[in-house]
């Protein structure tokens, strides 16, 4: 204990602290490798019943708290992970507490599309206030508006730059074309072909058979893509069905070639046999989720989301602007 | 005051009481007709520096209140008019409160484009909550999401199957195509042309000339359109000038004929004149906006919107489903 | 849509509506019949990357909901799915939301043991109340206070009656001593030697090697247990461990014979491994938790709570007492 | 338990039950006569280190629950004894707790008069909704605008009827002058001269010698007062000093008579012999405080409040106007 | 971004940023140039139907926030700025969000006159508070209990010294008398008489003709004015009615002059002309509302109130005493 | 007010303030003089009718406070003192509030034993967050789940090391039993027996005639304690009758001596005689209650927690660790 008169005043620190969850820690070293930062040793697992545990081995008193996890699967026990880091930050008095979530769980499920749905994206926005969360820092949210299920600050930062660098490099010179596989993300797509010099647009219309419920009847190509790349872009690739379909579709419909870009490979179920013996010659993607090695194939192509999620962290731990982030 | 023994005791009734603001009283007293009630009578007016006074002339202790305000210009009056109503409410006890928003006024601010933009529609689910209301109802939000957006229910209906009606009423037979007149809004259309067969989409490009900042260089129609009746749908028309360049583009794309409907008829600055003047055969709205006398004009049909709210009020006030209002 | 004049006025009524998440439908299907209402029909599955889809199949606007969940293992699934479906419920105007915790998971983590350590017993209060639950209903907390963890109305209701019962059946004429396998949980062993004419009450003491960090030394037993049939009482057994060595050290005092009573079977690993082994005469344990055919064995008894949970859900449902539930 | 499929239906029933705390039992039980209800019994005492225990004797489970206490000394422990009465309700599952405040305590430190004050009066609207309480009711705030401290609906009766129907019965004929003691309280006696056919108003403006801090020169007489009978209406009487000296200057202005009438008799300190020694010719009060037999002396008219307050919660309850409680 | 190791810690620095609202952008530059620093660059315009948009042309993370709007007409308009400005300033991680209010609108509203009023001045408080704000800082509020409306540090700041140092300049030397226009404002009246040596006080006391409502019968003075320079004081100039009428009762009694001063001049409707045509010699206000050129006129007479502003801003930015500001 | 431009940019200082209520001034000012720094100059008095004011004497604007009060007799004095200090405090701009319970009151009110009692123990928390605490800091909680009633950090300090130092001073070197007087709290002497290497662990289990209801039949000592000094624990000592008799059963029951300890000396009613009198040796107990003169005496060793005070302070105001401060 300090014994001189000095105490009474003191000029405070702000100090940066990485925490990382289990679910990707591959990413969060990255990280806090550009960052020149040692992640904060944690104590973490699981009880024989599935509860988890979680304990810091370090004092957490006043830090500027960055916890990391990708809700990667088994994604339930991801969220409940990181939910119960920030608890355990906000008793033990951390000064701020940021949550970053390279891969945002329950995104899809943003709005009711029946009745007596749940609002998914929004609860988990209200477990992590509740928890004790000061902000979200999160890459391509499947819709912008999930920024206002949070009540306070969200970063959201874009992957859009890093694709796009990379399908430059390796397409530029050839004749493109920017196609969403559904009518509910042309936007995105209108937003790539903005960097592309205003490449045509096209988008897959899914109809279905109006004699039988459920149904897809025909995968309608709208828009002109003969003869060209078609850069086929989405937020993520769950199980690869849609985008392979669409693949097939835009072959069918006289592409080129086409190349799939998406932020976030989920990569559930039959997707990486399906991405494999698709018609697509590359598959971008970044690494917001983890990835196996047996996940891993020869026209995958994976980006490393680390420089966009740490420079960041840095921004927002010195208070400068994150804006320059969104765009290239 | 009752004196006898029985007065622990009571069974409670449940009173439907529905309030209207000053911006929309037509379609309040619509409401109140197919309800068969009356609208509570309320003092409202403005102090000489625009300061609103609301009092209610009845007693409202324990009623389920419905309090129906369209979001019309002055828009921010408008707005806060209701806020005021429904503080009082609550502090007069009324047991429940319902805000009716036939159109919502912000909705278009529903995430930040640019980094240090507020998320108003986010900010207006806020301020109703915070003033005391316990659940929307609300038409055709301009994103699903908004939704999500309130922390409490949301009855969220939809005006496409009184649209529709109209268009295959007029329309039905001839060969038709649904197109978005923006990137973002093809989800719609794309609900739209399920109703109709699976009739083709499209939408309409809108290009930037990259060596002129925010410069409109084409506006591309993507999809087939040629010898089609084009149904151009949209939310709501503010100004019109998109449009009515979209209707242009479409018929320059050699559609046959242009048909515009959209459920919000905002019509602000030189939409009246746009659309009168425009290249469409028909302009297919709703009632959700007060349409002055001189808005009106020969090729504009005003459907109501009036049974619509009226049979959600009534079901929500009877504990009914209001899910049979989402589809045909 | 009603057309009369009375539509105005209306009595309300109170609906109970019985929920099941799919974590232990047995148990809530046995409380179903016992209130003699059907469970709602609900779409419950996961998504390929493992987010939780739910649906009520009718109607639940203005109903008074009762949505049983067992943490049950995948626990953090368990809690996951119930949350979904409290927002669900919440969103779809439900009238009030009671959950029902048959076992309340992470109920352990009550406190902080260590500094830096999560209270996830509290976290799991908040969670429920951020999602939407009106007031909680559980059995046999780990410690009472969890109570005073949830903002709003907890019924907590005991299975020691049941419990009693069964051993008083069985045992009631032998010699008994109650003994609790652990020093911080004497004061429940008091309860159940209360229920017995004062029987003596013993404890195991664990004491540890102090020249070496986390090795327990010994189990000693502390009061008077020889020639007596030993009733070892515990809230819950996880692993087995901890209630198979203290029954060891029982017998190995002298003890008659042990009998072991617990109301939330985890059985987590070895545990029924263990069990079937250990000296025990006889396990009785709730359903409170799912019990898997290969995990019954022998010397088990299981007994239901389904008749304690149901009498609850009334009496809360019909605003009826339930303090009696909480004695013989 | 209930066994028949009827179980899942009921028409709920809403019952009155009233509730008091130590502080003025008497007032209770007179409220309780006139519904014609009984209080509910209800275990109250102090632990030996002064901790106060409540419980209720009977369920209270979805009860509309009233529950009275008047501030009266010891005041932080009739306020704390009711914040407790209350959480005890809301952990019992009351339905709605309304706080029946006959005296608010803390009211006259309803703003900061200088830095780094604090604003009680909000504070304790803060700690009773904290502790669960949906809404208040009380009589004759200091200001009315302590109901906008409380966020929620705040019935706040007037006594005023009450007192001047005492006045008019005994001083109706004679020339009257309604007078406050304070410049900062003359609305009150505004409200009060305008049942008086517009009697002149009055009040005494107490000045302040300069050069000494904190000492009152003089109490100028400002109105015309001469040859009147002089009702000096206040909201309390607490030690009585500021009203006796009223009392002093009005007659020495040549008033013919002065007559007190307060709401709240606090009477603190000196309060009774003051009052009793003064030179007012009656000192009327209310019973909102219990009033010990040795505070009663000749000269003082006790009215009884009971009946206002029993009609108000009548009207709560019944879900009736208390408008017309606020006027005669 | 940095790529040292000191990157992990750093000592923060507070960052004054001022912003204003569209309403009266020339007190905010007033008050910038005494802070010697600029508003923070901001886009603000309205769309065609009335919604308004805003964006800081700033990064602002991490500042300390001021944000200047009086609420001058349109007075809806003024509130939702600023409502929309707080929403953006916290959504892009504000550090800080200090509400200035020059004029407080809607404080006249604060308490309910009559039932099912609302009470408009603290809804404004909680609208705040749900956009985002930490802290308000305002000026001679209608009444100082408004303070207590909002949850959070309320700077109240007094434009009394302001004013009494120029009614001391001018009319020091002549015998004064401070009167109150309305008999709920006499306590600021007497804190004003304090100011001049105890001068004397005194109020107009309006009847009403009790055969007819709401009418008005005479505006009685109370206390003693004749032969004196009376100092008309009030919070705020509306339309004027009132305080004309009261000026000419005064001469009517024997005023030897009348001086008008109040902080806000509303000046809505006639105001203007009636305060140029009365009979006072002189109006004194403030200029926390703009005043438009053609509202001047030769009587009048503008203090600004930008020192007191910007003394406070700098106080609270600086963790200054602010109460040195209350009193001369 | 500073003119020049730096005054937009500043480091902020961070200002301890040490406050303390009237209840136990003396370790107030003991823990400052281990600070070295004075308490804030406080004006406390009652009003007449009891009412608390408070006033801060130096400005306390963006300080770090700490507001020590002990809930000594009158309890609910001291806690409104507290909560009228916090709020005072919030409204004054103070940064941070940690509200320091040396003793924290209502702790054994910590869930319900029957039915409709109410958690009083939560209560306090919920009324200290309400009033604005940030933070609580106290010493040895009658149960550590108290902890979990705060929605934020509680720093809890364990005074364990310190009596445990004097005991073993003076005891260490005979053959000792650790012996707990309720069956409640054996957890914390299995921690003490821990202390002194694995001293045997005793209880008494007090049994009920249960042909009388509520008439303990007999104490009986469960475990071994023979020729041995018994530290009877426990965290506290009310009113003495269940400590004294405990060691009464002990010695009956063959220990050569008892040593009663205890952090918290609440000592009401006969407390002191009953501790004089009583067969103990000694009794130890800490200054986190303040002790009259009359209440010592011979036998009676008073320990002071305020070095454990000081040194938490300062740890928190430092943002260092606190954890050192559970463990010796």
């Amino acid at each position: 204990m300090a014994t001189n008169k000095s105490l009474s005043k003191r000029t405070p620190t702000s100090n940066l602290m990485l925490f990382s969850g289990r679910a990707h820690p591959t990413l969060a070293k990255e990280v806090a490798e550009l960052l020149e930062v040692d992640l904060v040793p944690t104590t973490a697992y699981d009880f024989a019943n599935g509860e988890i545990y979680v304990r810091f081995e370090e004092s957490v008193r006043g830090c500027d708290a960055f916890v990391i996890q990708s809700h990667a699967a088994p994604i339930n026990e991801a969220i409940m992970e990181q939910l119960i880091m920030i608890d355990a930050l906000k008793r033990a008095s951390a000064k701020r507490i940021t949550v970053v979530l390279p891969f945002y769980g329950y995104a899809r499920q943003d709005k009711k599309h029946l009745g007596r749905e749940p609002i998914s994206a929004r609860l988990m926005a209200d477990l992590f206030l509740a928890a004790g969360a000061d902000r979200l820092m999160t890459v391509d949210l499947h819709t912008a508006q999930i920024q206002g299920f949070f009540d306070g600050p969200v970063d959201h930062l874009l992957a859009m730059p890093i694709l796009t660098r990379q399908v430059r490099k390796r397409y530029g010179k050839k004749p493109l074309a920017v196609v969403s596989p559904d009518a509910g993300r042309i936007k995105v797509a209108e937003q790539w072909a903005r960097q592309f010099d205003n490449a045509p647009l096209a988008f897959i219309h899914k109809t279905r058979d109006v004699t039988q419920a459920n149904v897809t009847k025909a995968n309608r190509v709208v828009g002109d893509v003969a003869g060209r790349t078609c850069i086929l872009v989405d937020d993520l690739i769950d199980t690869g069905g849609t985008i392979c379909q669409a693949a097939e579709a835009l072959m069918a419909g006289g592409a080129a070639e086409v190349v799939i870009a998406a932020t976030h490979a989920v990569f559930s179920g039959e997707a990486v046999d399906r991405l494999k013996n698709s018609v697509a010659t590359e598959v971008i993607v970044t690494n917001t989720l983890p990835l196996a090695e047996e996940h891993q194939f020869d026209k995958l192509t994976v980006l490393s989301i680390a420089p966009l999620l740490a420079q960041a962290v840095s921004a927002v731990f010195e208070d400068g602007s994150v804006t320059s982030l969104f765009t290239e």
